[in-house]
């Protein structure tokens, strides 16, 4: 094919409508990076007129009552902080290093599920505290909101949408436990990797195995945060006859945080709207002091390191391994690091408490990025076309690598030899001779961005969409109101099969009757 | 919530740039209205600088070789023709009129099955006498296409697609006999009506058995069409081990003609964009004499009736009633109708041979539409907010027409009685003097229009797409080349249980030799 041109043939304008009013959009809560992620959002509604008010528990760890939206603080402490967090991820490196025997690994494991059931649990009270206070519900009636906007890696924003009848519009990722999908839509377990199990697309009989065994694993933590918790106070609040999973998919919209450059493709539904990406915009000029450090890396270009905003230490060993590994490349390195300094680090290394990451990674000198694999790092790696080194610490964060391993765009390295055999400086300095990986993440990274719609502005456009259409109801299926037997026909199987064998067996007792009688008719004649 | 503009806040400025060349299309042949569809395409992809080049039978029906586009005309006819649809029309307005004893009946089903067939057939011997044809192969492979355009209503043009190495984009909603959901995306029967069963989103046990058994006749036809005709080239040009149906499924882009608004919501594939809608535009003005002729309508405005192109005549009793019914009332009709005038024909009526059907349905006199129920009109009433009066003929235009009835928006008259017990002139006052027909329309009309990229931008943005990328593999979902039995997860399932049941026997067992054991030592100790 001839050439096309780059700037392609699509641009759009978005345009503030002048003399519109703003609508009136309320925010349920959601901690850490998922609050992140919702500001994201928040931040161009704002500017456009609407009128945010956002909830919050009286500690909150990220969502601060001096913001620019109205914040309501409900007085139900918020348990997960960064102490918390810390903690958690501290054991995640621990199992992750294989440092545990067998006993104290379970032990971890049971823990850790039951520290995520306390998450839940006081995310469950602040709703509970929000539906108990009557003074507060008439203010949030009086408010005539015109939608809920949500996280349901908790299932409280359900709740509260459906107890003001308000249209509700999901930020997702994750369903509680488990990836947003396979609650929404047919998810083929086949094909469709379950996160944890390190799967892709194309699996072997004994990794569809695994697929099966995990997903059971995380449905049934899903269904005991539900039993235990959110159909609990369904319950209590709606009266009988409410199923909180029906509620739970009734959303008019999922704003879903990936796209299928990032995921595999999977069936989904008329409702789902993809912003993967939604965070990523051009790189700004940086900090005269960084744009120095990083034009005195010559024509080596510089290497970026950030384990993402919670893993704020690794273990000495392993960081003093990184920093002697970064001390022997010609590259300069960027690394937020928040620990003691490493013994061994060079000095073409600058250890930094925070930096603008996608100004970074959009910069031209940058040749690598070395990242944990949250989601947000992985799409921005994507958006700007840089190869990886992965270490991942817990939860998607390998999954999520994979989908670059295997798109041939950066390597992964295990936390438990990650400083073992000069795996990382080797791993390092493969993904930085070998130009294919560049090559391919800028491969991905055009089909990333060639899209008609962006998506920050694809999910604006369907959150002011429901404003103006009180909800999406004409996208949504309502097929999860159907017992499963229904679902599946395996009702109308049985039926026609019934029938078919009724007139089988009719058919075999008429002939028989027929040859019987006509024997018999032969016999007298005889 | 409080009011939003209406022009909204989105403007899309498609902008071709200057100074690129532009792409290089082949587009395998489609007759009748599949050819007004690809058309719609193929016009705006011809005025953006891409290289059109459409190959022909020699008696083409639609396709002329004096077109803007390139042509390349190929010596087997064609045996779709205005004849051979007058009488598919002409025994399916028996078929539906009850007018045939059973006999005749079936007889009429099994010939009609047998003339789709015979349709296949002369597209089948097209595809053939292509790539038996050596010159005209390598005259298609010095062109270098950058995509194959194809309707799937036959199988030929994805054969084709193959045996160049071709991007395919397809401009779909039938699969050789089938809506294309069925073949791409999952499709529980359970909600998800199949055409020709009359049945809507919300089915009863005894409408779902119709669904499934309606389903397996599809299928049934489908897999005729393909083992007979299909299948036998793949073999003949491809060799062994290629499989049809999976070549099908293998295209890039589904450009599906129905949106969300139009079709119930179900399970969708990434690589699937809705373009239903995509030749709706604004209207622009009438001819004068048109005007004049609905301007002298006054307050009553007008009512416009088309059964489209293909019906051009019903019998003589129907289109009596109907210009009686029409002389009733205040309005002004505007009729497209070619046969011979009816004898009870009022003043108010105006028969015409054509007429600018889109901007008579945009124009604010507009009361009413009296129509078939093809895809494309049911769309334009959509587009326009204009309530609909349906008499569906055949195939899907039931259905269609249901999807409007369903949401308020007109009622159906069926054949059989539409010329009884004032049934027409009963149902144009209905929907006339109730409003909410109106308003309904108008609703959905608002809910059609309010996209963040127009049906047919999206089009052009996705064939584009397929061009610059050379493909987009990335959206396919490759699990159609799974066993079923594999992709139903039998297999594991299977394994699960018996590993399941085999650890239960050995638990068993094992508790029944110690116990065993047991026993023994206290007997032999007693």
């Amino acid at each position: 094919m001839r050439m096309f041109c780059c700037c392609t043939a699509f641009l759009l304008l978005i345009l503030i409508p002048t003399g519109c009013e703003g609508g009136n959009i309320l925010v349920f809560p959601s901690e850490g990076s998922h609050w992140v992620n919702m500001n994201i959002l928040l931040k161009p509604l704002h500017s456009r007129g609407h009128n945010i008010t956002v909830l919050r528990p009286i500690n909150s760890w990220y969502i601060k009552d001096d913001s620019s939206y109205n914040t309501i603080t409900v007085p139900v402490e918020n348990i997960l902080d960064q102490k918390l967090l810390t903690r958690l991820v501290s054991e995640a490196i621990q199992v992750e290093r294989g440092a545990l025997p067998l006993t104290s690994f379970l032990q971890k494991s049971v823990g850790m599920i039951s520290l995520f059931l306390d998450i839940h649990k006081a995310v469950a009270n602040f709703v509970s505290a929000i539906l108990d206070d009557s003074d507060l519900i008439r203010q949030l009636k009086d408010s005539k909101f015109d939608l809920l906007l949500a996280d349901p890696c908790s299932g409280s924003g359900v709740i509260l949408a459906k107890y003001l009848n308000l249209p509700l519009v999901y930020n997702v990722r994750w369903l509680i436990f488990a990836e947003a999908h396979f609650s929404i839509a047919p998810s083929p377990l086949s094909y469709i990797p379950v996160t944890g199990t390190g799967n892709t697309v194309e699996m072997t009989f004994f990794q569809r195995v695994k697929n099966i065994v995990l997903h059971i694993i995380t449905q049934t933590q899903n269904s005991l945060a539900v039993k235990l918790l959110y159909q609990k106070i369904t319950d209590k609040y709606f009266g009988p006859g409410y199923d909180f999973n029906e509620l739970m998919i009734d959303a008019d919209i999922w704003l879903m945080r990936v796209d299928f450059v990032f995921e595999y493709p999977r069936p989904t539904m008329p409702n789902v709207v993809y912003i993967g990406g939604f965070q990523c915009k051009p790189a700004k000029p940086l900090p005269q002091h960084l744009e120095d450090f990083v034009q005195s890396s010559g024509e080596h270009g510089f290497i970026l390191m950030s384990l993402g905003t919670f893993v704020t230490e690794l273990p000495a060993d392993i960081t003093n391994e990184i920093a002697a590994a970064f001390a022997k490349l010609p590259q300069k390195v960027i690394w937020k690091y928040k620990g003691s300094k490493p013994a061994t680090l060079g000095n073409n290394t600058l250890l930094v408490d925070w930096m603008p990451q996608n100004d970074l990674l959009g910069h031209p000198k940058i040749k690598l990025f070395v990242a944990h694999g949250g989601t947000n790092g992985v799409q921005e790696a994507l958006y700007h076309g840089v190869p990886v080194v992965g270490i991942p610490v817990f939860f998607d964060q390998h999954d999520n690598l994979l989908r670059l391993k295997e798109r041939g765009g950066g390597k992964i390295l295990s936390l438990a030899t990650v400083d073992k055999h000069n795996n990382f400086l080797k791993a390092i300095e493969e993904v930085l001779s070998d130009p294919s990986y560049r090559a391919n993440m800028q491969r991905l990274s055009r089909l990333h961005r060639d899209k008609p719609v962006m998506p920050l502005d694809n999910a604006l456009f369907w959150i002011e969409f429901v404003m103006r259409h009180k909800g999406a109801a004409h996208l949504k299926a309502e097929s999860y109101r159907m017992p499963w037997y229904s679902y599946h026909s395996v009702d109308v199987v049985l039926f026609l099969a019934g029938a078919m064998l009724l007139v089988l067996v009719t058919t075999f007792y008429l002939i028989r009757c027929i040859y019987t009688g006509m024997c018999k008719y032969k016999v007298k004649r005889e």
